[in-house]
């Protein structure tokens, strides 16, 4: 796989972390280097990292950064110093679940090693980050070798959003059948839609899959409806931000649409997501809360107005497809086809 | 109605073209005060004015500016002149149907005077463009009140793209019906799709529709399914490019999408158009050319990428929508309901 590592710890625990500037992409690749806790709490705050599993390792990774300088002599200080490093990180992005269960994960490793020393708690703390990622990476690979079953040789897929390996350690979740199915020399076509109004399809997804070098052409979120029509699209592959135990599923706005116009052309749309997206506390969808943002995302781009100053906007992050659109959840457990409470509650059991 | 006149004539066979300069909407509203043909020229060739009907009354009028000079003792070299600007102006937007029409509508008139003189000729060329401006603003009206009795009472209506007073020479076609439905004192809102990638909805349907005192909510296009599943949308009217002899309508890349979605959620989705818009030459949408266009309007706004300069792009200006899925056509000589090609046909041959 040719696409650079999303985040990746370099060296020993004198090392730094180094991570892709996703801010600058698709116009430049830069890597940014973080020698200390704040310029990770930087990055994360201004999405230069993003995607769940992203954000979650930039945290792991910035909290040894963080209490790495700690004198080694005083291990009441340390332990201070590693909560004051965990709440400061967790304040980049307060909504991120997977920024706190990863902080809240590094802080449990140091609490069990708490009978050794602290050049030793260090060390584990650098080897935990380490294996959030690998984990991650590990999870999104099991994903890709069940995912890539999907994809059709001479076929198309279309994809919305950016699930892809800019959002986790590397892979995806979405894109990562179709790197696999790449590494098989499979060939197909990718759709990605630019996903308006923050634009991950056709900044990141176009962007990930061309370096990969799988073919993608990108389009307006608008025109899925007339690429079904037209017999071009052979199955939708989405990620997903949180699944309810009935299967119901919340995605980035639009993902409903187009399971919508994918059903009403017999077309199969599938989500892939680790395990770790289900929430068996919603029942449905109806339970997930789904967040407004800004209108001034929808109402200016590149500093520049697109709609009138005071126009009220309409703009939510996400939207829920219902269980019954979904022909298939692939997750890095199996697949679970047909969708239903109890193939749901079977996957989760299972280890 | 409070918006702005989109194109009219001022003062006599001395006056001057006032157009709104849509290129720099919704940022600033400016006139545009054109005394030659080849700033009429120029405003068509750059989309200061834009939508079928104003770019023909445009062509129109600047066909007066372009021979309104000329010497009126010769009539044979008045003719000359005549012919050579409207070739010059038809040659600002090759693919214009209506500004070939409006052209050609004016030529005739001339032909028609040439046992007249040449001053006289000039004054029938003027009362002739100030006509298809009236006939356009006349024809609008007629779809509105038709239009007005769709729209219910505390509801609220969906539109895409910018089939408004700006397109036309006032009330626009989709958005007639709301503007005589808000001087009639009906309160509804509109949602607004920003219709990607030229924003004409963001742009300049949220501009009017706010200028007129109408609540307008802009959303992006794939907000479509999220609105119609929470039961936000009444019904659906958006304008139409061209009408297939059995109902079938090309529409900017999107209706489609918005169609099917309607047609799911049980919501009456409807077409406004002149009569002029029935192409009987097509049997059907399979007939109507599809334009595709620069891969650039999507991949880069306000002069910045928005995706990786070498992706391809997949960017058809207009989709089909069959009509199984429209439920009236809004004309200016009636509404057809259901819509078959024999209700068309009867539509088409009333008067």
């Amino acid at each position: 796989m040719n696409v650079p590592r999303t985040i990746e710890w370099i060296g020993d625990l004198n090392g730094h972390v180094r991570m892709i500037d996703q801010t600058l992409l698709p116009a430049e690749l830069k890597f940014l280097e973080c020698h200390d806790a704040g310029s990770v709490w930087e990055a994360i705050k201004v999405l230069r990292v993003r995607g769940a599993p992203a954000i979650g390792i930039a945290g792991a990774m910035g909290l040894v950064l963080g209490v790495r300088e700690a004198e080694e002599g005083d291990q009441e200080a340390f332990f201070e110093k590693l909560r004051e490093q965990r709440d400061y990180l967790a304040g980049a992005r307060p909504t991120a679940v997977n920024l706190t269960w990863a902080l809240d994960r590094m802080v449990a490793v140091a609490n069990d090693c708490s009978a050794k020393g602290v050049a030793e708690i260090k060390a584990a703390l650098l080897n935990e980050a380490r294996r959030i990622r690998d984990e991650d990476a590990a999870s999104c690979r099991a994903i890709g070798r069940l995912g890539a079953e999907l994809i059709p040789d001479g076929g198309t897929v279309l994809t919305h959003c950016n699930a892809g390996s800019l959002a986790t350690a590397e892979y995806g979740t979405a894109l990562a059948g179709m790197y696999v199915a790449h590494e098989q020399g499979r060939r197909f076509k990718v759709y990605s839609c630019e996903t308006r109004p923050l634009l991950q399809g056709s900044r990141l997804t176009a962007w990930e899959l061309t370096q990969a070098g799988i073919e993608v052409i990108t389009i307006c979120d608008n025109m899925v409806g007339a690429l079904m029509s037209e017999g071009r699209i052979d199955c939708v592959i989405t990620g997903a931000d949180r699944i309810a135990a009935n299967g119901d599923t919340a995605n980035k706005i639009g993902t409903y649409g187009i399971a919508v116009l994918a059903d009403a052309h017999g077309i199969p749309f599938h989500i892939a997501a680790p395990a770790s997206t289900f929430d068996l506390n919603c029942s449905s969808g109806s339970e997930i809360p789904l967040e407004q943002r800004s209108a001034d995302e929808v109402r200016s781009l590149h500093g520049r107005p697109t709609a009138p100053p005071e126009v009220p906007v309409y703009n939510p992050a996400f939207d829920v497809t219902p269980a019954r659109l979904i022909h298939s959840i692939v997750t890095d457990r199996g697949i679970i086809e047909p969708v239903s409470s109890e193939a749901i509650a079977r996957i989760l059991h299972s280890t």
